[in-house]
C-alpha cells in the first residue's frame, strides 16, 4: 500500500482519510518513511519536520479533518517559506542561522487548512539558477533519470513530489521556477496572477517578478491548494484585494467555445521536436472538443529575458545588501555573480526595464481580448543532464538554465497566470509539458482547459520507477565541480 | 464688474451664469482682457486659447451650461497638459513643437463637463524645480509682491489665478509643485491620492510621485473641479479604479469630533514664527469647534529628499533619453543638472529608494489610525525674492526651491492626499497657509475641514491688489541672470 499512497493525488488520500481507510499520522509515517529513504538520492529536502508533522497529525479531531481539502495531507514548501520555529535556508550558507518567528502567509493557511508540513526543499541558492544546482545541499536529480536535473530553482519541490515524498509542494516563481520543474518531472505547476498569493514571509528575490507557485499531480489538487493559499495580506505591497475563487468547481464544463491563442513567434520555435509534436497533439485535442484555436502574435520578445535580469538584479542586490556587508563570503559563485552584475547596472537601465515590462504586460493584455487562454509548451528541451552546461538545438547555443525558462519568463514580467502540465513522453523517457496562460485572476480557465486535458489518457505520463535506482550509486556530479 | 468677476470663485460665477446675469462668452472676454493686461507682468501663461475658448463659448447652449458646476466657467492648465491642436511646451524649448493630438484626461473630463480652457500656463521647465524660474517663457511673479516668486513648478497656474486671470486650473505635484505655488499666493490647492485623478497626457516627470493637482480660490471650487477630473483610466497603470465621491456634497457637518494630528517632529520646525502662529491659531479654532488635537510622531525623515530625487531622476532621465539623443543642446541648465545627477545613480540606489517609499507608506498609513487628518504648515517660509538662491533659518542654509517644498514632499512619496490653503497674512504682506493631509481616498475629509476653517474669517486672506502694479517698470530679475 506504501507506494500506491506514494503517488496518489491528494483527492485520493482524502477519500482515503474521509473512509478511515488509514488516519493522518499514518500517512505522515508513510511520508516520512520515503523521505528516508530518497532524500539522499533526491536531495529533494533541506529541512525535514516529520516528526512535528507526526505531532500535529495526532492533534487532528474528525472535525479538524472537515475543514478543508488538505486537512491532515502531508505538503512540503520551498526553503524561502517561513515556517515558525523552523530554519529557512533560502538554499545558501548565508542563512544558515535564520530561523523563522512566524509562518508565511501560505503556510499559516494551510496552517489553518489543517495541512501537515513536512519539511522544507532544496532550490538554486536564493532562487538564483534554473538548474537547481546547489553546492551546499546537493542537486535534486530528476525522477524519471536520476542522471538527468530535476530544474529549478524549485528543484526541491518538484523533486519531493516526483518522488512521491508528499503529494504537493508549494515552490516560487520569478522566471520560470515553478512551472519549468513541474513540467520537468511530469507535475502540474502554477503560476498564480501576480498578488493572487501574498508573498509574506516568502524570502524575496526580485518582488516585481517574485510569484508563490504550486506544484501537485492533478489538476484538481492545483484547484484545491490554490483556493486555500491565494488571499489578500495588507502587508505585502503586490498583494491585490481580489475575492477568492472555489476554483475546483469550475473544472468541469469542458473547453467548447474556449478561444485557445496560439502564439505564432517565439513559443514554437527551436524547440525538440517531440515536444511540438505534443503539442500539436494537445491542439487537435482541444479543436476537437470544441475549442477554436487562433493564431496570436506576441510583442518583440529580442531583449526580454535581459530585460527581466535588469529588473531582477538590483532588486536582489537590494534585499542582500546587509547580508553582503556581514558575510559576503558565504555566498556561493553563482549568486555572487549576479549581484555583481547587479553592481553595474545604472538606475536608468532598471527604470527602462520597468518601462519595458509595462508595455509587455499592455501588449499581452491586448492579445485576451481575442483569445480566452494561450497555449505554448512550456519548455524547450526535456531534462538534460546533471553538469551540462550548454544546450545546442537548430545550431543556436543556450546555456541550460536559459533554455528551461525560456517560454515562462515572460509571464512573470506580464503576471498572467500560467499553468505548466504533462502532455506525454519523450522517446529518451522523460515527460514533455505544455503551458497554459490566461487572463489576470482567470485561473479558472486554465484549470478548466487543463482538466480537460488530463481527463484524456493520450497525455497522461507514467509514473517514474523510483525503487529501480536504489542500491545504485548515481553520482551527483555538478555539486563536486564547484 | 470686470474686477469683481476676475476675483470670483467658480461658484459665485456659476450663480452669476444661471441666473443670465452673463453669458459664458463675456466671461471668456473678461478674462481674455485681463491676460492681455497682466500676462507680461506675471508671466503665467504661455500659450492663449481665449480665441478657440470664445468660440467653444458661443456654442454652449443652456442645456449644456446645467452639465456641471464648471460649465460655461473658464480655466487654464499647465503646460504640461496635452490639449488638443495646442502646443504643450513644458516650459522648454525641447518642447517648441510638440502640438497635442489629443486631449489628456484630465482636459477631457473638463471640456466634457463644459468648461473653457483659457491656455496653458508657465512652469519650472519640465516641473523641475519648486521656484518657477524659467529662462525660455519668464519666472512668474507673486501676485502680492511682483518683486517675489509665485513658486513652482505649477508657477504660472497658480499666478494665473492669483492675478485673477481664471478663477481656477490645474496643475502638476511631484513634490508640492501645487500645493506649494497654492500656498504662496494665497489658494487653495490639492494633491488628492496618487490614483485619483488619471496622469494621461500629462508630460511625465516621475511617474512613482506626479500627481495631478488642483488649484482654486475656495474649498468649495476645489470640491466640484475634483468631481469633475477625477476618474479611471486603465491605460494610466497608476490609475485606480475607486468610485468618485461627489465630494462637494460632504463639506458641511463641521470638524466636531474630528481627530486631528499635530506632528511632534519635522513639520514645525526651521519654520518662520508668523506662519508657526497662524497655524496656532488654526489649531485653537479647530479645537474650539470640537476637533481633538491628537499629537503625531513621523518616521524619520532624515533622507526623505534625496530619497524622492533618487527616484525622480533616473525616471525622468528614462522618460527623456530620446530627446536628449536627439536635441539635448535645447535642455535648460537646472533640468540638464538634475539629469546629470540622476546619470550618476546605480540601479540598487533607485530600488533602495522605492523601498524606502514603500516603508514611508506604511509607516504614515499607521498614523491614520489614530488620527483622521494631519495639520502641518504648507511651508516654512513665505513667498522669497526673485533670484534669491537661499534661505537661512536658525542658522541653517538651504535652497529656496527646497524650503518651499519641505512640508509637502513627502506626502508625493506616500500618496495620501494632501491640502494646503491659506490662514493669514504675515506681515510682509505675503499669505501663509497651512496643510491638511488625510487618508487614500478620504479627500473629503480634508475639504470638509478646510471649509470648517474657510468659514472663519479670521482666516481670510485680502485680494492682491494688482492694478496697484501696472505702470511700474517690474524687472523680471531672474531670468536675465542666466
Amino acid at each position: 500500500m506504501s507506494d500506491e499512497i506514494a503517488f496518489s493525488d491528494v483527492r485520493s488520500l482524502k477519500r482515503r482519510l474521509d473512509a478511515r481507510e488509514i488516519t493522518p499520522s499514518e500517512l505522515v509515517h508513510v511520508f516520512a518513511d520515503r523521505i528516508a529513504r530518497f532524500n539522499a538520492l533526491s536531495h529533494a529536502f533541506i529541512t525535514v519536520t516529520g516528526a512535528s508533522a507526526a505531532v500535529s497529525a495526532a492533534k487532528l479531531t474528525p472535525e479538524d479533518l472537515t475543514r478543508s481539502s488538505f486537512a491532515g495531507i502531508p505538503y512540503a514548501s520551498k526553503d524561502l517559506f517561513d515556517v515558525e520555529g523552523v530554519l529557512t535556508s533560502a538554499g545558501s550558507r548565508v542563512f544558515h542561522d535564520q530561523i523563522a518567528t512566524e509562518d508565511a502567509f501560505a503556510i499559516m493557511q494551510l496552517r489553518a487548512a489543517g495541512a501537515l508540513s513536512m519539511g522544507k526543499t532544496n532550490l538554486h541558492e536564493f532562487a538564483y539558477g534554473a538548474t537547481g544546482e546547489n553546492d551546499v545541499y546537493g542537486t535534486c536529480v530528476n525522477a524519471y533519470d536520476p542522471t538527468r536535473l530535476a530544474g529549478g530553482s524549485s528543484s526541491g519541490s518538484a523533486a519531493a513530489v516526483a518522488f512521491g515524498l508528499v503529494p504537493a509542494a508549494l515552490g516560487t516563481d520569478t522566471g520560470g521556477s515553478v512551472r519549468a520543474p513541474a513540467a520537468l518531472n511530469g507535475l502540474v505547476g502554477l503560476k498564480p496572477t501576480i498578488g493572487r498569493v501574498p508573498t509574506s514571509g516568502v524570502v524575496p528575490y526580485c518582488w516585481t517578478l517574485d510569484h508563490v507557485g504550486l506544484m501537485t499531480r492533478t489538476i484538481t489538487d492545483c484547484a484545491d491548494l490554490l483556493g486555500i493559499v491565494a488571499g489578500y495580506d495588507p502587508h505585502d505591497p503586490a498583494s491585490v484585494n481580489q475575492p477568492v475563487d472555489i476554483y475546483a468547481d469550475h473544472l468541469g464544463g469542458g473547453v467548447r467555445g474556449l478561444r485557445v491563442g496560439i502564439p505564432e513567434n517565439f513559443y514554437f520555435e527551436r524547440t525538440d521536436p517531440e515536444i511540438l509534436g505534443a503539442v500539436e497533439r494537445v491542439k487537435s485535442h482541444l479543436s476537437k472538443q470544441g475549442a477554436k484555436l487562433i493564431p496570436v502574435t506576441f510583442p518583440d520578445m529580442e531583449h526580454s529575458r535581459t530585460i527581466s535580469l535588469t529588473v531582477q538584479m538590483p532588486e536582489a542586490l537590494s534585499a542582500h545588501s546587509a547580508y553582503l556587508q556581514e558575510r559576503g563570503e558565504l555566498y556561493g559563485k553563482d549568486f555572487r555573480a549576479g549581484l555583481a552584475l547587479g553592481q553595474c547596472l545604472l538606475a536608468e537601465h532598471y527604470v527602462r526595464a520597468k518601462r519595458f515590462i509595462e508595455q509587455y504586460r499592455r501588449q499581452t493584455n491586448a492579445l485576451f481580448e481575442d483569445v480566452d487562454v494561450i497555449l505554448t509548451p512550456a519548455t524547450p528541451e526535456i531534462a538534460q543532464k546533471l553538469g551540462a552546461v550548454n544546450t545546442i538545438r537548430d545550431g543556436v547555443e543556450e546555456a541550460v538554465g536559459n533554455a528551461i525558462t525560456r517560454f515562462t519568463t515572460f509571464f512573470n514580467m506580464t503576471g498572467h497566470p500560467a499553468l505548466t502540465m504533462p502532455c506525454g513522453m519523450h522517446s529518451e523517457g522523460l515527460p514533455v509539458a505544455l503551458q497554459l496562460v490566461g487572463r489576470y485572476f482567470e485561473e479558472s480557465t486554465i484549470l478548466r482547459a487543463g482538466h480537460c486535458l488530463e481527463s484524456n489518457e493520450d497525455f497522461a505520463v507514467p509514473l517514474p520507477r523510483i525503487d529501480g535506482y536504489v542500491g545504485t550509486n548515481v553520482r551527483n556530479q555538478v555539486h563536486h565541480d564547484g
